[in-house]
């Protein structure tokens, strides 16, 4: 396979993160192998010379199979015990923005988000209504129910003890990836069941422009995760962006908009960041996030505040 | 009735807009008559010691009843025939927010995004669950089909004749207010019935916090209007609110970030904004845009570029 590391000049990188918040420790091994597996799949579209959107998108398809994520199988429920998705995907080039909310029932949401920017001319759908926009389409269906794992149902019934649905800090597990490819352009894409226990409707930031992530070819581009509230009140990936096109690098620009929101609101969130010459941000202000990227022979990893580890990868093909 | 002036200093300002677009030479009276109805309304809350959100709340109600406007009743319709609506409003002094999308049969959809932002854990609440959640805690349903007009059934038609759902200029008629109050505080309101022909489902800009609006006390609050989707892919009311941030003015904010949307995707809108010292902004690049604000004994007020009309308010109780 030819490396396609040319054009724009900026490398090929593909960051992913598999959500913020208070993740057990058991949790962690299963988290850091999907991230990883994740970012290699997305890796391999950038350097087969495929396009940003299409690595992003393959990176998240990973995380969306996998319940070790909250997103597509393994999806947290609402308060009536049923999965309601939310995905977003934006393309750097033409800000072009496609994104579903509340949909039942698909294998991939990240997929109908897609669908909804290549073939509506709207940027959010929602409910049952983008589920059948998106499988009269072509978009996998899941029988009812067939996205629900044990996992999620004991966590609905510890929220429905607790009494407690606001859910700030419950390893919600939100995935997202961004890419930069071989043209310099840019693309994000992001996906959730959102929160357990979450009132039947409700749709929160994963789904929209500028809070679940954004994308930008003049600056960079973003995917995030946490209290999707606080994220939705302070327009986190905007926020990021806006700070870039001030100067700031990508790991400033994260770190100091998470911190924003920390001080104003009083609830945690993570993101991930990546400029458009290929630079890396990496921040969360909750216990942790799973996060990595592969860029060059390298894989970056880690999920505690200060960790960060590389692991040089041997391609099969060289 | 005593003023309430006082407080933090900045003049009371009730702003209100009916919406960007190509409005009609036959559609003008009513649209300015209706603003200037919605800014006193508005105004009256403020001059009685009311609190900013209450009186931007008020002014939408007024401009929601009124079919001048696409808004509660008058609302245009999505490609089925069917009324579903998007509000928003946010209040500066928490950055709460609240909002409703394609919620169905309830006469004052911003009723139902308060209610959001004051009794659930979530910021925007969708479809029917929204109008449940809505009409169990008090807010006015309608009974099915009361809110459709003649002239919104029209306009569905023409569409479907042309075959054109993009809907770039169709007056739309979004509706939106800010207000600061004797307090200093500000808020935003904004509601729409959406796009004439619009796909069953489509969520818009309006109640996206930081497309359709935004609030913050430290800085100012805007309302935004024109073609979704552009003002959703620039979040656009999140972009003035930076540039003020920055520096400038609520009016040379409003038009930069205008000018910058207009530029980078071809389409066009409008938007209002307050700073948090009571200085006005309203900018539009589509062809028309009615407005009006009260501020003091003067009502103000226009619908093309050029036009801003003044007239003294003789008030009955001084």
């Amino acid at each position: 396979m030819a490396s396609a590391a040319e054009g724009a000049g900026a490398p090929l990188v593909l960051l992913v993160h598999g959500g913020a918040g208070d993740v057990a420790d058991e949790g962690v091994p299963r988290k850091l192998e999907g991230v990883r597996r994740a970012a290699q799949a997305g890796y391999e579209v950038l350097r087969g010379g495929g396009a940003a959107l299409d690595a992003a998108v393959a990176a998240v398809h990973v995380m969306e199979d996998d319940d070790a994520f909250n997103a597509g199988y393994g999806s947290v429920l609402n308060v009536d015990g049923e999965v309601e998705m939310d995905a977003l995907v934006m393309d750097g080039k033409t800000l072009n923005a496609g994104a579903v909310g509340v949909i039942p029932d698909v294998r991939h949401p990240i997929d109908a988000a897609r669908l909804v920017m290549e073939c509506a001319p709207h940027v959010l759908l929602v409910g049952e209504a983008a589920k059948r926009f998106a499988v009269a389409r072509g978009v996998e269906a899941a029988p009812p129910g067939a996205l629900v794992t044990p996992r999620a149902q004991a966590a609905l019934r510890q929220a429905v003890e607790r009494g407690d649905y606001t859910m700030h800090d419950t390893g919600g597990s939100t995935v997202g990836a961004v890419a930069i490819d071989s043209r310099g352009h840019l693309a994000s894409a992001t996906s959730t069941g959102g929160t357990s226990g979450k009132m039947v409707g409700r749709v929160g930031d994963t789904p929209l422009v500028g809070c679940g992530g954004y994308a930008d070819d003049t600056v960079g581009t973003v995917s995030t995760t946490g209290h999707g509230e606080s994220i939705i009140k302070t327009n986190l990936a905007h926020s990021i962006i806006v700070l870039m096109r001030q100067g700031l690098s990508a790991q400033d620009a994260t770190q100091r908009a998470l911190d924003e929101l920390g001080r104003r609101l009083n609830n945690t969130a993570g993101a991930i960041t990546l400029s458009n010459k290929g630079d890396v941000g990496v921040a969360f202000i909750s216990k942790r996030m799973s996060w990595a990227y592969r860029k060059g022979n390298e894989m970056h990893y880690g999920i505690d505040p200060d960790q960060h580890c590389v692991e040089i990868v041997q391609e099969k093909e060289n």
